[in-house]
């Protein structure tokens, strides 16, 4: 019945609706942060926007706002800070004199709001709030966003643009991955050279950090930075050669990838310059919570320097993996005088560690437990690699505490929650916010919502509802693609790509990567793979209709499945025509001839089925030929509808 | 042919093209100013982007790069100084073994860049530059915008990709209108306040003003800075009470309009407030020119103010237009002290004001040449005021030196040029650039190209391949469209909803004010009349088509014309479906149930003509009062196709 996302804890449909009118107003009493006046004043003008009322008699929500006979009182306790465990509850209870939302914190406001904002309904009346009463909070403490602005920078208004879809969706913390071999994304005043050189001009000054987190916190959302070391720092070696283990020149990255400059761990410079850089950044951002990377270290540089080999030696260490342990050791004091958590990858979870850091899990789901079992507290990314183009109900199935894990009271507490990572080798500015949205959303559903809320199905249809919420508030995940594909086909008709690009998706997992190192940071992403997004709505659909159609033999169905199938068949030519004014599109012309060629197939096996006719075997192995054909890449895409086609096939040789 | 815009003073079709394959580069030789080496760089990822090409050989053209016999070479005499009259030519020589581009400047290699992106061609055998030579230079040295970032506040991502788009149709100077009665919009480190207390939290730093001055100046673009006063000042008197006239707390401004707030000129703090705080911004902005506003003094607080009318009379002012040019005397030194040459609007021009100050007319043509004539350099505005929702044609038929004005050498070389106006009441960050693109690409083609280019038609051919290739470049002009429509359908189908906005325009003018005072900074701008754009290219079409028609009775158009009919006859009952989901959509209902009637009527015309019968007499009275009718505005829109009916209507009559 309504589309709230994420679900919350307990709704109850207690009765009359609030309708809205022009004469809403804003009332907020108790002792909240000013966070909140200002997410109310934004609330007002949403709430403008959206039903095209005038609401400019109050302009902001002030703290001379405390009738209690207000449309919507909101009523906090005292201040949110802005911590883990923070309480972040809210109730709402709407009736058709007013609606009221409490929270102990303004944090729990702030999500009451976005609850309501996903509540406003439409009848006859007008806009209004349904008769409900609402009582939430969240399963998970840290349910996070990780921005990669390295691998591809990310400009002030993408962070910003995502924070505010991370709050629509009542996600608290953005994890931002600020340096790596690429580049290095923070202006530091100890170490100029840092921005000057090693970051192609791209990076946020400390007042653009500042910035961010004070738009952040705004929205009750933290921010944790997170500097790599002392693996993936080809762009601060770049600056600083003197810290690497082996002693060269060493050019920025361009490439993607694991690679082998590291930091000498038995130089001195090294730890200082840690010390006054991480001290740095340190102060610039206000979170508890400092993260130090640790990731993909090969070793490989470690292995083959003398002096380091000495120095392993001497320490009775028998592997690098000792070695960045001791590196890490030497780190945590300059995490901790600065009065922060540790945090960082798998990685640096080794054998004498000690358990006041915090690990982030992307290695795999045992690793996850293992860190949690071994006294760690820890945040799960392993399954929510947003990067990796893999559809929503892959990660929404994604539990960080399933029935079959078994844990004790202690251990649950120390899973703290999880993170989508949103890694940017293969997203710019103009299409990161189709890799986040509207798949995050189901993750943060999951990382809020009570267990059992698992519905894959009813979770789709809500999301296909918060995607447009989440467009209305600013983010650019479908308006994107018209522009992209009026791009791609150079100014002529797109529609028949639009045909295509509705039924690929880009390749998953690592696939794009031919070979791992085809793309760089100066490659187009402009192409077919870029405009074709992760989890398309209509291969979905489409063999959701395949499936009922062979359990019911519906005739409207097999009407709507020839329809479909007729315009796929009668795509490509259409397409070439594009292509002729548009060769950037030669790499789809494999994509469109195959999905012309399985939809005839298709079309051939409806007509069997429906005429209760057996295809012959000769026919059927021709079709697996071409299904087989039909699973090729082009453009580093593949067709999505290969399957339920196969499945009519099958059907038509029973 | 070419869909250059602006087009160049002179084009000879001389031979072969040259093919861009993936092995395309980049040389400079000369001395540029480094400008030129990031335009070069963006310049190659811009062909890797449309051509899908892996261009990461050269990820950035740099002072290394002088091979003579690179596919790109360009050669440049000396680095351009961003200042009024500096050279802005070059020259374009297209073979098959080569493009080079010459000019004196790196300015005028800037514009030859954005002039080959526009010529990319496709053929059988892929992309290429065809093979032309191009001489070019600009007719007007003054080429600019005024973005207003006060009536409502521009974050830097709009800002920044105005100035793209400024680039690509070769206009060079930004004028940013930052103060006014709603907001003070740029941090003062003397008068902190300002920023504090008058911006409502939205102004660009100093930081954020010394990058706009970066970015524009990487683009050959200057910067202008517009801080009004003695009027428009309300937000500085908001901060500052002791400076007003009238003594009395002054609240920030939330309508739009012309209000009586002024400061006091008989009081020596303005001065001394205005000579602290006009040095600190003129000190920011590196141009030689600083634009003081002084516009739309109403005089009233003047006039009933005792000690200013007392100071009136001790000094022989007969009207308070004589107290203004006291008032700018007095600031004209401030402005002289800080090595920059004062500008203002239309007003500051008063019988002793010193030709060495700068024209913005706005107030018609007349005064323009006024101004000209009595020894003052101006640019003209007036006719180019983009917020007024005027056709491109309107725009692009008024030149700041028609044939029919008659100048002497002198006077027409005080001609500096013209500015499009951006005035903010009615457009957001989110609407912004659908009232600046395409048509500011217009005024730039009449501001650069040679006096004889002034085809509409072919104008208007080329505007619409500008604006792709302006989408291309980041604009939001296009896609922002079914953004908004997706949230004015409120999740229901737009599809109806589209074929409506595709025939309204909003009022023009001045007319979407009602009693000038309903709209707000609070007010929605989510609404019918924001969604709808100027100069709409449907009924543009469509008025051709029936021009055609009823001159040449073809009957391909008569169908098309029918077709079309049809489609607005039927569309109505479809659009009620989605009012139904979304009431913010009622102010539409009266336009959709009016463009269906008078497509009715046209489809019955369409029948008259083509049965070659006579419309009766009451019929067509019938039809007039429909029309009449269907002039009527609904959400502050008018529908475009009124008049190609009347014609339709009108030939059944004969």
């Amino acid at each position: 019945m309504y589309n709230l996302m994420p679900v919350p804890s307990r709704l109850i449909i207690s009765g009359e609706p609030y309708v809205i009118t022009p004469d809403f107003r804003i009332s907020i009493t108790g002792n909240p942060d000013q966070r909140l006046y200002v997410q109310a004043s934004r609330f007002m003008r949403r709430i403008g926007e959206k039903t095209g009322f005038f609401l400019d008699k109050q302009g902001y929500v002030t703290l001379a706002d405390t009738s209690i006979s207000s449309p919507l009182l909101i009523k906090v306790k005292r201040p949110g800070k802005l911590e883990l465990h923070e309480n972040e509850n809210y109730s709402i209870e709407i009736n058709s004199q007013q609606v009221e939302v409490t929270a102990e914190t303004d944090l729990g406001a702030i999500h009451a709001l976005e609850t309501l904002m996903q509540l406003v309904s439409v009848n006859e009346n007008g806009y209004y709030f349904p008769g409900v009463v609402i009582v939430d909070e969240p399963r998970f403490a840290w349910r996070g966003l990780m921005l990669d602005v390295v691998l591809h920078f990310m400009p002030m208004d993408v962070v910003k643009r995502t924070l505010d879809g991370m709050a629509a969706v009542k996600l608290n913390v953005l994890h931002l991955h600020l340096s790596n071999d690429q580049a290095f994304r923070v202006e530091s005043k100890q170490f100029p050279q840092l921005q000057m050189i090693s970051s192609n001009g791209l990076y946020f000054t400390q007042e653009n950090i500042r910035e961010i987190v004070r738009y952040a916190g705004q929205l009750g959302i933290r921010v944790v930075p997170e500097f790599v070391s002392p693996a993936h720092t080809t762009a601060i070696l770049h600056a600083f050669p003197e810290l690497a283990s082996v002693k060269k020149n060493y050019a920025l990255e361009r490439y993607f990838g694991v690679f082998d400059p590291v930091m000498d761990p038995t130089n001195e410079k090294v730890y200082s310059f840690l010390d006054k850089l991480y001290s740095e950044m340190a102060a610039l951002f206000p979170d508890r919570y400092f993260h130090i990377g640790g990731d993909e270290n090969t070793g490989k540089d470690w292995e083959k320097t003398p002096h380091i080999k000495t120095f392993m030696t001497a320490h009775h260490m028998r592997s690098y993996m000792e070695l960045q342990t001791y590196f890490n050791k030497r780190i945590l004091p300059i995490v901790r005088k600065n009065h922060k958590i540790m945090m960082g990858w798998d990685e640096i979870l080794q054998p004498g560690v000690p358990q006041d850091v915090v690990i982030q899990s992307w290695r795999g789901n045992d690793a996850f437990y293992q860190s949690i079992r071994n006294g760690y507290q820890a945040i799960l990314s392993y399954g929510y690699y947003i990067d990796l183009i893999q559809p929503a109900a892959y990660h929404y199935s994604n539990d960080p505490l399933p029935d079959t894990v078994k844990l004790s009271g202690e251990e649950v507490k120390r899973i703290l929650g999880g993170e989508a990572t949103m890694w940017s080798e293969h997203v710019t500015p103009e299409t990161v916010d189709s890799r986040i949205w509207p798949r995050t959303a189901a993750i943060a559903e999951r990382l809020w919502s009570p267990q059992d809320v698992r519905d894959t199905r009813d979770m789709y249809r809500r999301l296909d509802v918060a995607s447009l919420n989440l467009e209305a508030l600013g983010l650019k995940h479908l308006s994107y693609k018209p522009a992209m594909l009026r791009k791609l086909a150079n100014g002529y008709d797109a529609r028949a790509l639009e045909v295509l690009v509705n039924v690929i998706e880009p390749l998953k997992i690592y696939e794009r990567n031919e070979g791992d190192t085809m793309y760089t940071v100066f490659s187009p992403y402009t192409k077919l793979a870029d405009v074709a997004t992760p989890d398309q709505p209509l291969p979905r659909i489409f063999n959701q209709q395949v499936d009922s159609f062979l359990k019911s033999s519906s005739s409207i169905l097999a009407v709507t499945i020839s329809k479909q199938l007729e315009l796929w068949k009668d795509n490509d030519p259409l397409f070439l025509i594009t292509l002729h004014h548009s060769p950037i599109l030669n790499e789809a012309a494999l994509l469109s001839k195959n999905l012309s060629a399985i939809a005839t197939a298709g079309l051939a096996a409806m007509k069997f089925i429906q005429e209760h006719k057996r295809a012959g075997n000769d026919w059927l192995r021709e079709q697996q030929i071409l299904l087989k054909k039909a699973q090729q890449q082009g453009g580093r895409c593949e067709l999505q509808v290969v399957i339920p086609i196969e499945k009519l096939i099958g059907a038509a040789g029973k």
